[in-house]
């Protein structure tokens, strides 16, 4: 079923995304430059039959440059992978900590990357996994957090600043709600906390991914829309298929409709993680992208044409840029968006409980192949892989959505090319939460260390950031 | 273990407390005026495992009043007992219902009352009492009202503000710091959100009970003060316990020194009892009481004696207005201060998880025997009861304790005469977060229906509870 695929392999690329970028920048992010750390952390929070139960969840700590006289502790709540992955890419925490004074800290999910509890067996049976949710993981970070101010000396007072991107950025936002007497202030980017059943309308998101590459120009929109009619005139017949695997270089051949099937859904991924990954410099996502890859990618799609065969042989060049920028591919593999690793297990399941974000296409107002939002039949698909039915309205249930008029010290920071956009805060809610918009920015750029080639709308979020940081402090130093 | 009874019954006594009183005044509390509903209610909010099991949870709504078009609802988060005893004890918020139009609406708490998970089996092992807890408890609450929007027509965007006394006044707070975006404010009766670990002195609860008492004068103090080791002297010897037996018309002769422990363990709750009971009028708490039950039962303690004997006849002469109020006692029953009804049983679960409420005396600066808290000794008898272990932190973490700068729309009233008031929140916290003093008030004496006796104090609270309601309803009716 597409609308799975597209949810996954779009959030998974919410980190693959951030993490593989080669280093390329004037300002490198920092390696490997903190120790790591266990905590024996309890399993379940909110009910007390199981409290004995514990995993070992991973941190990492840098106090560099920390004050320990009243200086800040920047967190990072982990989202759904390794958290080394995050300290990686979060380059933002670590170039701004030294001005702050702040020990840097970043948190492992639970069930992602080295903190899976039951280990082996932690998504085998729903006995093991049924502890995977977001309301056990902030538990997980305000019980961490008590932890760190008991065992490092002179954090006992400190004030915490909560970080995240992407769900990482949902999760800071919610931490702040939930837990203001513990996190002073969240920094929540690209966070799209609406993005679930009736607050955001499924369609919005492949409408933003047209959006960032209608700006490359409406041809390069119109081609891209017109190709999954032309695939499947194709795929309709042997002599079609067998074309369509030569000049695409297909690792697998086209047997099938079913094969079709799968390479439409990998095409849409990979527009969708173009849009996200349309950042201004070079860098490493699925594969290695140039500067500006939507307008890489558009460049050879641009010529409007109405043959089959001449509008695939287009999107080809335009696709080479996405899987073979590298120029060492030696055929497009189109089975490989969705990798089976634990981490993507991981978000299989929750998208199948709480993170139920719907995606819809009328190729009309997106380029995508045209596709209703199907909660039953996606349903179905999480009861027989997982044990588990999906609740829609949990997460408004649990954490408001949009209406946040009563939180307090939140940034909601927004790149425009971001097709996660379509869920996030795009206004100031009240005086203290408030948005920043990033027209240039694809999926949370701010968090990203600085590079020469940021544009001028990122620079200046990263003050409104660090504006914010320093307000939140005082306002907490004042009040101890 | 003095302490756990002590916990317990001062705790279970805040509902019987207000639920067994006769009616005597003018204004009548309602009878039963409601419909009674039940809800298929998810068993663990939190972890997707086990989200097919359910339990009834039963609920009751009047709408007599109900304006449907835009009238509120006045919700009662339940606490540790039935659900009725409480819609018959808050009848403040049946009073005011004609003048807002508002429907009232009360829940049962998970684990009390009627509705409790796995039936006669609830607390038998911790595989079946594991999801009791306050977090849980509080996510029922939003799930039901998100059911009662649906069912109730014109109910979809009606305001909702929540309602609670004591440990319900605890949840009621809660309910609107961790759910805002469901509960438009919280009015917070006698809620002791800071008698935990850290936040309030462990001997501040005896001393707000024996000020109660002092208000009768210091002759009472000190008689009380001196009676425990007159009861000391007189269990030492089998002839001191026959006289004593016999002077006090105990049920059950003391035989041993066990027999004069749960006699002055008794004597402590009853002590503590009547300084929640204090009202302005006749009521029927554990026993039936008459109006200022404190002052009745000081006034034949005034006469301060040396002599053991001399000290406890006098004792006895107070402890008659408490225990044979009706003077159809036969006998002083010493041992029935903790009923083994399900409802302690899940207090007692409470307590031995989450609701962990440091108790001590000095016998000094209270007029109780000195008696240290003694954590680890209460951790053992939670695990040889219960297999679980107390968690003292857990609640300050979860909610903050009196850390609600950022919280608000909540009242928080506490009478001066209430024990519990040494937990509650006495002082405003910002402009929306704000305390209301009842001098003269026991426990959350405002909730009761009004009285002729009532002093001003209380009305006057009731008042500043009305006017804040009216600006929720407002500030909420211009939002949307």
């Amino acid at each position: 079923m597409r609308c799975i695929l597209v949810i996954l392999v779009s959030i998974s690329a919410v980190w693959s995304l951030s993490l593989k970028r080669e280093k390329l920048s004037s300002v490198s992010p920092p390696d490997g430059n903190w120790t790591t750390q266990w905590y024996e952390q309890q399993l379940d929070h909110f009910s007390y039959g199981v409290q004995q139960l514990t995993f070992m969840q991973k941190y990492l700590v840098n106090i560099d440059h920390w004050n320990r006289t009243g200086g800040p502790i920047f967190f990072y709540a982990g989202n759904e992978g390794s958290i080394e992955l995050f300290a990686l890419n979060t380059g933002f925490m670590f170039e701004i900590a030294p001005e702050f004074g702040a020990m840097v800290l970043f948190a492992e999910h639970r069930y992602y990357g080295s903190s899976i509890p039951f280990g082996k067996n932690g998504y085998v049976h729903k006995q093991y996994y049924q502890y995977q949710s977001s309301m056990q993981a902030l538990a997980d970070y305000v019980e961490l957090l008590a932890h760190v101010r008991q065992t490092y000396e002179g954090a006992e007072k400190s004030p915490v600043i909560v970080f995240g991107g992407s769900y990482g950025g949902m999760l800071a936002a919610w931490m702040r709600i939930k837990y203001p007497h513990v996190v002073q202030g969240a920094i929540a980017a690209s966070a799209p906390v609406a993005q679930f059943t009736g607050l955001t309308p499924c369609e919005k998101f492949g409408q933003v991914v047209t959006h960032t590459f209608a700006l490359q120009g409406q041809e390069c929109v119109q081609t891209i829309r017109k190709s999954w009619d032309a695939i499947n005139k194709m795929a309709a017949t042997a002599e079609g298929r067998a074309w369509l695997s030569d000049a695409w270089r297909l690792c697998k051949p086209l047997n099938s409709t079913d094969d079709a099937k799968n390479l439409k859904s990998y095409l849409s991924d990979v527009w969708t993680n173009l849009a996200m990954a349309d950042y201004p410099y070079m860098a490493n996502f699925l594969a290695p992208l140039p500067a500006y890859p939507v307008m890489a990618v558009c460049q050879p799609m641009k010529f409007l044409k109405d043959e089959p065969k001449e509008i695939l042989l287009e999107i080809f060049e335009g696709l080479s840029v996405y899987f073979n920028y590298s120029t060492t591919a030696t055929c497009l593999s189109y089975e490989s968006s969705m990798p089976s690793s634990l981490d993507d297990n991981g978000w299989f399941l929750q998208s199948c409980t709480e993170m139920v974000m719907p995606m819809c296409y009328d190729g009309k107002n997106d380029f995508f192949e045209p596709q209703a939002w199907n909660l039953t039949e996606f349903s179905e698909t999480c009861v027989k892989k997982w044990d588990v039915r999906p609740e829609p309205y949990k997460m408004e249930q649990m954490y408001g959505g949009r209406n946040l008029k009563y939180a307090s010290n939140i940034v909601f920071s927004n790149g425009l090319l971001d097709p996660w956009s379509s869920g996030g805060v795009l206004e100031d809610v009240n005086e203290s939460v408030v948005s920043v918009i990033i027209p240039e920015g694809a999926h949370h750029l701010d968090l990203r260390s600085s590079e020469r080639a940021d544009p001028k709308s990122v620079i200046q979020a990263r003050d409104v950031h660090k504006a914010n940081i320093l307000k939140w402090i005082s306002e907490y130093s004042n009040s101890v």
